[in-house]
Order: C-alpha cells, then structure tokens, then sequence
C-alpha cells in the first residue's frame, strides 16, 4: 500500500497513529505531497482526491481511498487487533459521534483558521481567505477544548473506557493547534492530562518520523 | 429507540432512508425538534447534541448518538441485510470516503449556503451570517454534482456496484439542494438518472411520513 501524505501534516498524522497503533507500518510506503509548494492542488494529485486533501491511500490494486476516517475504517478492517473503531453497534456509533464531533468542533475548525485566518500554506497556495469566518473558527475550536475537557472529565478515553479513532481525531486537532499556537486553556486540565498521556504513546511520538528515510521527503 | 428530528430535514433524510433500507421503522420512534423555531440550540437540546443538530439517535439505554454516519453505522451493525457501509475492508473504506465526500463537496456546503447566504430559518435562529462563505459554498456544491455525476457516469451507485450510505448522502444533498432551488444542472444527466432512480426508491418516498403520525409533529 502507498500513503500520499505530509510528515507533519495533523490530517496525516491521524492515519499514521492509525497505522502504528495496528502494527501495520511496514505494509505502507510513505509518498511525500509538499503541501507547502500546494502539491495536493495539482490537476495530477486532484486526480487521485478530488477534494484536495492528504492522506490518501492507494491499495496494491489501485484503489484510492481519501478521507482520515475512510482510511481508518479500512485498516481497521484488516486483521488484527487493536479495534479503533468499535466491535458492537453501541461503541461504532459512539467512536464515530465522537470522531465526527472532534472534526467538526476542534480539528476542522483549526484548520479553517489557519487556511483563512492567518498566512496558512502561503499566497500562493491561499488563493482565497474569508479572515471573518476563520476567526469565528478559531472561537470554537477553543469552545471545542472546552467541551472535550468535559468529556475526558467523566471518562478516560473520548469516547468512553478504550482508546480508539476518536482519540486520534481529538489528537490530529490538538497537533494542529499546536502548529497556529493555539494552546490549550490552563483550566482544561483534563484535556491536558489526557494529551500528556496521549503523547507517550509510541504511535503518537514516533508519527513524523514513521517514514523515515522517506523516498520523496521533499 | 427514539430519533430526535424534524421530517424534512435533509439530515433526518438520511437517517430516515437509511432506517427503512434497514426495514427498522418499527423500533423507532420519532420525537419533532422544531428547526424554524430553533428548538434544536436551546440549552436542553445542546446537551443531548453539543453540535445542536438534527438527528440524534437515543437508545433504550439513554445512550445518545449524533451524527449521520455514526447513526448509519449503529443501525448498520444491529441484524439483518442489506449492508449500508460495507462488509469488506475494501467496501467500508470506499463508502466512506465517498460519503465522507458528499458531506464535504455537496451537503454540508448547501447547508452553508443555506444558513449563511439566505434567510435561512429566520433571523431569530441565524444569529451570525457570512454570506461571501455562503456563497462561496453554493458554488463548491454546484461543483460538486458534477464531480457526482462524473462519478456515476462510470458506475450505478455513488460507491460502486451495490446502494450505500454513500447513495444516501447524495440524496440527503439532493433534497437540500431542492429545497434551496439550486437544480442539478441540465447537463449532470448522469447524475440526474440516478436520482430519478433513487426518488422511486420506498425509503426515499415516503421518507417524511414515515412518522406520522408523529408525537410532536409541530
């Protein structure tokens, strides 16, 4: 399998604590799209995700598959122990909740302040910002921190007793606030608890470095 | 189980088609959350959905799910055919991602469209408007039936061979884009045979009465 992606990229970084939380490593090659040159806007790479975006995975058949949670779902489906995305019904519907939720109210929202709000990628990859609408995001992805601070108060994992793929949302949305310095509030202590213990986990540390030596780090 | 909705809400379309592809109206029951009045951002709906929207599964345990495609996955992994998001490694990560993509580049950008540069659901719900996103968005949208199209000029359903999830939040996009008078474009004939096909469908039909009669229809 190949994974088109970024090093450092936050939506990378959700697949590549995927794949290390599942041992699947070294059934991937790492393919560098430097989204800092907007390589993933290219008609080429459009070609392979209509939406732009990174990571895409590409199986031994051809088969593109986009989007963090798609790629999840299907390497997940794979052999093998852990589950990140629930076994029963009840814990599928709540990891899914609770991913979605982390996307929407945290990582997606820091991504659209970065991409409208600050420089992002650089003009000539922000061909077009909305300042107004990425500060609004920013507000509630602090609103966010809150709410998932809320959560990790009641429970240890985001979506309830086992680590899973919503966990690795609420991560790839705090990585993210960590590139736009966007900390996390001193009073979520929780959220800060709950992400120091996160970045121990080997998969999470070791994320940037995974697909070293790369063949096209550029 | 109760579903939280409102009839003609082209989320609720998604779960609603989605309960009667599963032949599971029977175990539901359906309470009214009135979007023109704004029912679902009061404080008491805000804590069954922090997102404040609509629908929201709550199981006889009083767990709560939002979020159509982790509705779609719960009701997905109770018993019995068809299969709504895959059996496969391959087929769950395909339907993901296409569905994942009709959010992206057809559904959700119509909502935005919709809340932000129309009058929306009134002045007392649409608290905050940008309507330069909003438009931006309806022309993503539009965009985005002809990538579908393009799409379903090569094959029967949005993911491949077989009706999924992913054929369900086209149609959710659809019935937004109804709503909101923006048409499929004339020449998105693919795309256009296949709704037409999919209108006939009982699940999409009679979607909006499936309900009545409703408890709370207000």
């Amino acid at each position: 399998m190949i994974i088109y992606d970024w090093p450092t990229g936050p939506y990378p970084a959700r697949v590549r604590i995927a794949l290390a939380e599942k041992a699947l490593q070294s059934r991937v090659r790492f393919v560098s799209v430097n989204l800092w040159k907007g390589e993933h806007k290219t008609p080429s790479f459009l070609a392979k995700n209509y939406s732009g975006t990174l990571p895409v995975l590409q199986l031994d058949d051809g088969t593109l598959i986009a989007e963090c949670t798609a790629i999840t779902e299907y390497l997940d489906a794979l052999d093998g122990p852990p589950t990140l995305t629930g076994l029963t019904a009840r814990d599928k519907g709540l990891i899914h909740m609770m991913s979605k939720r982390a996307e929407l109210e945290l990582l997606d929202a820091i991504s659209v302040y970065f991409h409208h709000a600050t420089p992002g990628l650089g003009p000539e990859v922000e061909i077009y910002q909305n300042p107004e609408w990425g500060f609004r995001q920013r507000d509630k992805a602090l609103r966010g921190m809150r709410y998932f601070d809320s959560v990790l108060k009641a429970q240890p994992f985001v979506a309830g007793e086992v680590f899973s793929m919503a966990d690795i949302t609420v991560i790839g949305g705090l990585i993210f606030a960590g590139l736009v310095d966007l900390p996390v509030p001193a009073d979520c202590e929780a959220l800060q608890a709950w992400y120091a213990g996160m970045q121990e986990r080997p998969s999470v540390k070791n994320r940037v470095t995974m697909s070293q030596p790369a063949e096209a780090c550029v």
